[in-house]
């Protein structure tokens, strides 16, 4: 068990349209282990900002709250985002779904204006200050975007959000199907997920493609 | 993309305790993608038997719906089981979390005198009928062991549930991680994932195998 890496997962909700894209969380999580790595998973204990119904897309009224909702996809084993130390983990990673923003940060409705939520904020600068490889698929790159200082990132091939992730000081690459882009000054590794039209096994792929490349940077 | 094979995946709502266990529902949809076929999900359109708060274990004073609930694993592309045609399909599978046991069956509270939802009955009959292979992991194959008469079947080696389940007619064969059992008579395919101390590995393996045993007996 000795050299086996550790993984922090931030997850923001329990489905792609207002919390965590449940395919590419789980996928990271069979990437980590995969790959002779751990996980442990955090969430920010916020309430979600809206509860959306997966079928309808309309929205419910109610309120439910993200590491609870978290804790599904965590088989209940997860932390409050707040007691995360980089000194414990080799890395971090942020898989995707609007919870990302909608719950990190406020990208889906503020756009480059967006504000981040301050435990996200922490983790990821905590990590890039131990120079430890930050992960991030689908649209969690547009925290990175606004979080760190001119990124080069991935969130596929839509020219609307690649243009809002640029007005933020990224610098976007085009990419396909499990392709990564990898920012050796920020030990940023980034893929488009189901910011493409995907199936599973693209998402599969793309997730063991940012791990593989994360312990690289280790 | 000719000869592909097409499988039903009935869920039980999104989350262990309350719903389908996230990770086996993924897992198995993977696992049908990586042996070629496609697949495609259902669930019945009823209220939860109960919430579970996933990280104290406590009922939450709320409601929710099965349907609703498991089109966050599904990305809401989910049809209501009552619409659920064995004619479309090669095979059926039905993931575990005590969603199964909870909201598609009675067993988690009456055990041996558990009522099966009659859509979900209805589905594992007519395949049974046309001669189509079912697969039951973790807790669900305690739905066949009620629908079918005198099944071979696994839930790994808990004896209270494998007792159960024996006083419900079936014929009970211990298992380790990634084992399955097959019952050639009724083609019924079960392997138990969670129902062990198991890890995300495990679970993607136990799918698979479910998967390829299925594909042999079509």
């Amino acid at each position: 068990m000795e050299n086996r890496k550790k993984f922090a997962v931030v997850l923001s909700g329990c489905g792609v349209f207002d919390g965590s894209e449940i395919h590419e969380a789980i996928m990271t999580l069979y990437a980590i282990m995969k790959n002779n790595g751990d996980y442990e998973m955090f969430a920010p204990d916020i309430p979600q900002k809206h509860v959306i119904n997966h079928i309808t897309g309309e929205e419910m009224k109610e309120g439910r709250n993200v590491l609870v909702e978290s804790a599904r996809i965590a088989r209940g084993k997860i932390r409050s985002l707040d007691q995360f130390r980089a000194e414990e983990f080799d890395s971090i990673i942020f898989p995707g779904g609007y919870g990302a923003a909608k719950n990190l940060s406020s990208f889906a409705f503020d756009g480059p204006d967006c504000t981040i939520n301050p435990q996200v904020e922490k983790a990821v600068r905590d990590m890039a200050d131990q120079g430890k490889p930050v992960g991030a698929v689908c649209i969690a790159p547009a925290l990175m975007a606004k979080i760190l200082s001119q990124p080069v990132l991935t969130i596929g091939d839509d020219q609307e959000t690649a243009s809002a992730l640029e007005s933020m000081g990224a610098i976007h690459k085009k990419t396909g199907h499990g392709q990564v882009v990898v920012d050796e000054n920020h030990k940023l590794v980034t893929s488009p997920c189901y910011m493409l039209d995907a199936t599973i096994i693209n998402i599969a792929e793309g997730a063991d493609a940012v791990v593989k490349k994360l312990h690289e940077l280790m």
